[in-house]
């Protein structure tokens, strides 16, 4: 089967964890540009996606998991952006730790979750030492399929889904179909009309030529809104992340004013307790670029 | 003079420069929580302000020039706030690389600029490598002045500033009285009745306990507003860097809402060039903050 082998790949972006992915990185770049990754009880982050930077964490289950949490209101801002049907069918591709799941849960007007991780590890990882991020596991509405996010997506029928939210790693090795033309045909394909998508979209600081070319993509798929939003998280390189909200022909979404405010909190919303970082004020705010990013994305949206 | 010797003072905070300070930040924390900064050819961050974190980047005079220039629109968001007035005074405290200068000295409604700098090894370095920065000093209106903030400004008479601009280093080591109530005492004296302080104010993913204190005392000196803003600056630990903005009694400031837009840009502005990152909107959206820091910073505000 086409998702197992994919699920079966081997990793080969070198960007995560200590001692993986020094010697593949100095032939990828120039050799002067990377710095030993292996320094025992430190997590270290090097990658050929930001060459001549390197980022040391020290420690073990605490240091990942603070670098994980923080990334996971990127779920949220697709929530709000919604009219409040009352039962959504929302899929997740990548999200193995859980995180997304457990915001997205949040909702009691959720009615369907579908996740599709290819990596069985990150599910079972997360399971046993971020238990407060797998707990979004435990929800009943949610369905796991371990396998590739890109054959799952085309066996989707037409019109499935109210929302899909990308929760992926960069585009070099396994994810890197998830950058590519044929994968937003695929999710624009398998939304209803006025559906919406959230996809991982680089930072700014780094990736403008990818995000260029993300924007430009979905410009020609999404003929609803297409809008890029970014957030700050402290462990990632360069500091911040950004988001590609897009939304299919149909009822018109208005994603930077949300209709769902967050404190009209459900029964779901309270169990889980209130959110640390996310509030309306700094939804809106996310849609706030700076002048040399505005210039770049209105150009490919225009 | 107290100004001389505080310029002679060595630096004690050990956070910049390969090998400086790695001695003293294991004698300062636990051992564990730092590895060598000594990389032949990388620059290296770590402090005891960040234990169990390192940042490395690659290179020279290009990486120490984009570490400096992303921070230096802290200048301007003051100038924004302010209504506009045809001889403005200012003075900047730090900043010897000449960066806020040059911003500050975008404006033909600004007649005098004193600048007041510790050191005078980071204006002859900013002159000699970062002549982007640097070009901040060969404005008329501005006069250097080396020697210690604290003792300069109480050499001030009352009410001789519009607006003072605190571009300083962290809250240890030279810095650090820059944090503490008498300085904020002295910076409100040296204030005309409405005018504005914006002072650098640390990260909020990794010093709200600092944050907190800072905002408790600006709550106590000025009297007018009393605001928290924050931006992102990739290179800087966790990303992003926070600022204190302040008025004195007198006629009402709302930073949050800019009297002077960007785009009504005078000749001077014309000269320099447009500005790359800041803007109306990214103005605005440094007030939002997330709900964790919200709470905190509120608390304190009223």
């Amino acid at each position: 089967m086409e998702a197992e082998a994919a699920a079966k790949r081997p990793r080969e972006d070198g960007a995560e964890g200590n001692g993986g992915g020094v010697s593949s990185m100095v032939e990828d770049g120039k050799a002067g540009d990377y710095i030993s990754s292996v320094i025992p009880g430190w997590f270290s982050e090097m990658s050929p996606m930001w060459p001549g930077e390197a980022h040391y964490l020290k420690g073990g289950a605490d240091t990942f998991s603070r670098k994980i949490t923080i990334s996971k209101c990127n779920g949220v801002p697709v929530i709000h952006s919604m009219e409040r049907f009352l039962s959504w069918m929302v899929l997740v591709i990548g999200g193995g730790d859980g995180g997304v799941l457990r915001e997205v849960s949040r909702y009691s007007s959720v009615e369907h979750i579908d996740i599709c991780e290819i990596d069985e590890m990150v599910v079972d990882v997360s399971k046993q030492f971020f238990p407060k991020l797998a707990v979004g596991f435990e929800d009943p509405r949610v369905n796991l399929h371990i396998g590739d996010g890109v054959a799952f997506l085309k066996n989707v029928p037409e019109g499935t889904y109210d929302a899909i939210i990308v929760d992926s790693s960069d585009p070099i090795g396994p994810a890197q179909e998830l950058f590519e033309k044929p994968f937003f045909e695929s999710v624009a394909r398998a939304l209803r009309p006025g559906g919406v998508v959230c996809t991982q979209a680089e930072s700014i600081w780094l990736h403008m030529h990818i995000i260029e070319d993300i924007v430009s993509v979905c410009r020609q798929i999404f003929k609803g809104s297409v809008n890029y939003a970014w957030t700050t998280v402290p462990t990632y390189p360069s500091g911040v992340i950004g988001f590609m909200l897009c939304s299919t022909e149909g009822p018109v979404v208005d994603f930077q004013h949300p209709v769902n405010k967050i404190d009209e909190c459900d029964s779901f919303n309270k169990e889980k307790g209130p959110l640390k970082f996310y509030n309306p004020e700094i939804h809106s705010a996310a849609f706030c670029l700076p002048s040399f990013a505005k210039k770049i994305i209105d150009s490919e949206t225009r």
